[in-house]
């Protein structure tokens, strides 16, 4: 793993969330994008090498919704920034990691993710991201 | 905030999960403490400019044995990097944050630490930490 790419926190209500974080961080949120495909929005805040990403549900299906259900507003996963998500995921199936979807989709932010099922780490979700090259 | 300083992960059994994340992160924990005044034993992982901690609970009046009964394992709190804690302790009282501890406190790792309460910032126990100059 390269970094710390982002934090994911699961809000309800990004706007008032928005608020809170900027007063935190010192910086206003430098990016919003809806993910409609993972039924969230997003915003983003910058902190050192690394970013914050708090998620809205769009709809009561979205992965976030069920989240805030079951344990209420909070961290939601670690993303760390990997160099081929590819080979990184066969490493760790090797490792014995039960991966979600092995074949990398398109998430927020311009990146192909994977995630790891939380029971492989310690009830951590754990995403690996790649920037997708815009050639 | 400076950067993310790291990432807090409470486990059951700090032995079995360092192998967990020895094999995530492609690297040993550089330093294993135990941090009696709050009842845990901690090691650390370097990801990039940041790091990941692992916090066992050493009794059950913990905060960490408390948070696995009630939440089981996973992501406890996110630490960021500050240079003067103080000033920062009063900037975010202003901002209307709840400082849990308004004196910093000696953390894990060398440093100066403060919490704010998870109700201010959506659900996250945010850690403030400022490295100890040992002059």
């Amino acid at each position: 793993m390269e970094k710390i790419e982002h934090i994911g926190i699961a809000v309800k209500n990004i706007q008032e969330a928005n608020k809170i974080y900027e007063a935190l961080l010192g910086n206003a949120p430098y990016k919003s994008e809806k993910v409609e495909s993972e039924g969230v929005e997003t915003s983003f805040f910058k902190c050192g090498e690394s970013k914050i990403e708090l998620l809205e549900a769009l709809n009561p299906e979205s992965p976030i919704a069920k989240f805030i259900d079951k344990r209420g507003e909070g961290i939601h996963h670690i993303a760390f920034a990997v160099k081929d998500i590819k080979v990184e995921v066969e490493r760790l199936k090797k490792e014995g990691f039960n991966v979600l979807n092995e074949e990398p989709k398109k998430g927020a932010d311009n990146k192909l993710v994977v995630f790891l099922h939380p029971k492989s780490a310690n009830g951590v979700l754990v995403e690996l991201c790649q920037e997708i090259e815009n050639n």
